[in-house]
């Protein structure tokens, strides 16, 4: 099985990913090959540093790179023969079985809709985070920014989708689906909300267990939350923010640990026909390293 | 000059309002009546409790009470004898200056409302809520629920009444103004937080220091951060579960005192032709006794 990371993409690329790859070099099975889209130029020379050989790994060189800033859709169509270009086309051609990056969410997202496709049948692919809960179990929160704005349609699906992955991958066998609102009553909240609410009540292969207010986050009522895009990106934030706080302010607790998205490894993209993993931007080495983040 | 009080509205009424009540008489200034909307068979055995005489207050007795589940409108127009309903025809009829609550906040829009109406040119009433920001400073974020879809003029109104108010109450001479977003650059966001962007960059009389995102809400960055109430709830309860955990956690830090919205005094609604203020339904008597909460 041939595992395809971006080496260029991230803050600290190509440093972190090149020592990610090092360090999944040692605990992975024979059977994998990493295969590393980057600068062969750059690659070398901190593979050399590890004193790690090159024959380790296949690199697929690559001459252009997609910043941080870029427009997604501009970027992946105008640099093919960047990491996130050539990766994608490696993953539809099936050259590799899965495709990871630290980089540009939004590229690696128009990558994976432009090459792999979405899943027959679903409306919009989406991105999940992880939320630590107080009781020791994780969580997944979707979408977190990759569908600004949705319809309620999309929020059902994504509510099987979250379902899905909470059950396989997981393993939690009936994992409740709760609506990111701002009340409990179900006229509460937007018009999307609103709309949402009935979709899932109504929806026999969903777990509903009804609205899920932010105060009630990290309580472990819910396995899976959806919410917008939008929405979801500004949760994941703020959680950032109160990290950063309790950080600065020198507090040491174990579950806010958890919160540090630096440790994180990859989220995968639900309802793409492969496997497609985004890391955040700040990953460290060990967060590159790990091929997804347990539940 | 009068003021207005619900006794009903409240998660702990009328014990905590009574309380309040009992505790803002000892330190307002003689030209200040308090006015009591409530049960009077309630109040004047909780007044004897504290030794203090009916004869401080004006008691407007209420036979009906808007519970904190009812619905907004419906409660407003079925129960006009109830503390909130009285308590409007008052501030309507100026018998009394000022009116606040810790109840229904819905109710308290509605009735806000219909009554003293919203300002000439105003588009919709806002509410505000108090972030304690890192630096010291208390910035504000507006709308918080009362809106829960807005149009980006809705926002744009919203940034400019923000202003207002903390350039008057806060004495910040300049308050910054930013908009809540998911990403720095101005194409970032959902169609209203995109198109809002424009219109507050565009408008001269709003000092727009551009998008914020969520992991710099308390940096200190921006005074006044904008967002639809949908969003705004969801930011202020993220940061309730937050306070939660860390009280639940043991850790004891005199900046996370200041995310306990059982002390904080009122917030005003914004935009409306008289004084009315929205209580948090678990304010305790010393949140009560606060006429508003400074910046």
């Amino acid at each position: 099985m041939k595992l395809g990371l971006d080496i260029m993409g991230g803050d600290f690329a190509p440093k972190t990913t090149v020592g990610g790859a090092v360090r999944a070099l040692k605990v992975l099975p024979k059977e994998f090959t990493l295969v590393l889209f980057g600068d062969r130029d750059k690659i070398v020379p901190l593979l050399n540093e590890h004193g790690v050989s090159v024959d380790n790994f296949e690199i697929i060189h690559t001459t252009e790179v997609i910043e941080m800033a870029d427009a997604p859709l501009k970027a992946v169509s105008q640099k093919p023969n960047s990491s996130i270009g050539l990766g994608f086309k490696y993953l539809k051609d099936k050259k590799i079985d899965a495709f990871a990056s630290n980089g540009n969410t939004g590229a690696m997202m128009v990558g994976a809709l432009y090459s792999v496709k979405a899943i027959e049948g679903v409306l919009r692919p989406c991105l999940i985070t992880q939320v630590p809960m107080e009781t020791g179990k994780t969580g997944i929160l979707l979408d977190v920014g990759s569908n600004a704005d949705c319809r309620p349609e999309m929020l059902c699906q994504f509510a099987l989708l979250g379902q899905v992955y909470t059950q396989y991958i997981c393993n939690t066998p009936d994992p409740k689906v709760g609506l990111l609102n701002i009340g409990e009553e179900e006229e509460k909240g937007n018009i999307v909300a609103q709309a949402t609410h009935q979709l899932l009540k109504n929806h026999e292969g969903i777990n509903f267990m009804g609205n899920i207010e932010a105060r009630d986050l990290f309580d472990g009522q819910a396995d899976v939350i959806v919410c917008e895009g939008f929405v979801g990106n500004v949760v994941l934030k703020e959680a950032e923010a109160f990290y950063k706080l309790i950080k600065r302010r020198k507090i040491n607790d174990p579950y806010f640990d958890r919160f540090n998205y630096e440790i994180y490894g990859g989220s995968p993209i639900l309802g793409v026909n492969s496997n497609v993993l985004v890391g955040h931007g700040i990953s460290n080495e060990e967060a590159t390293k790990k091929p997804d983040t347990p539940c």
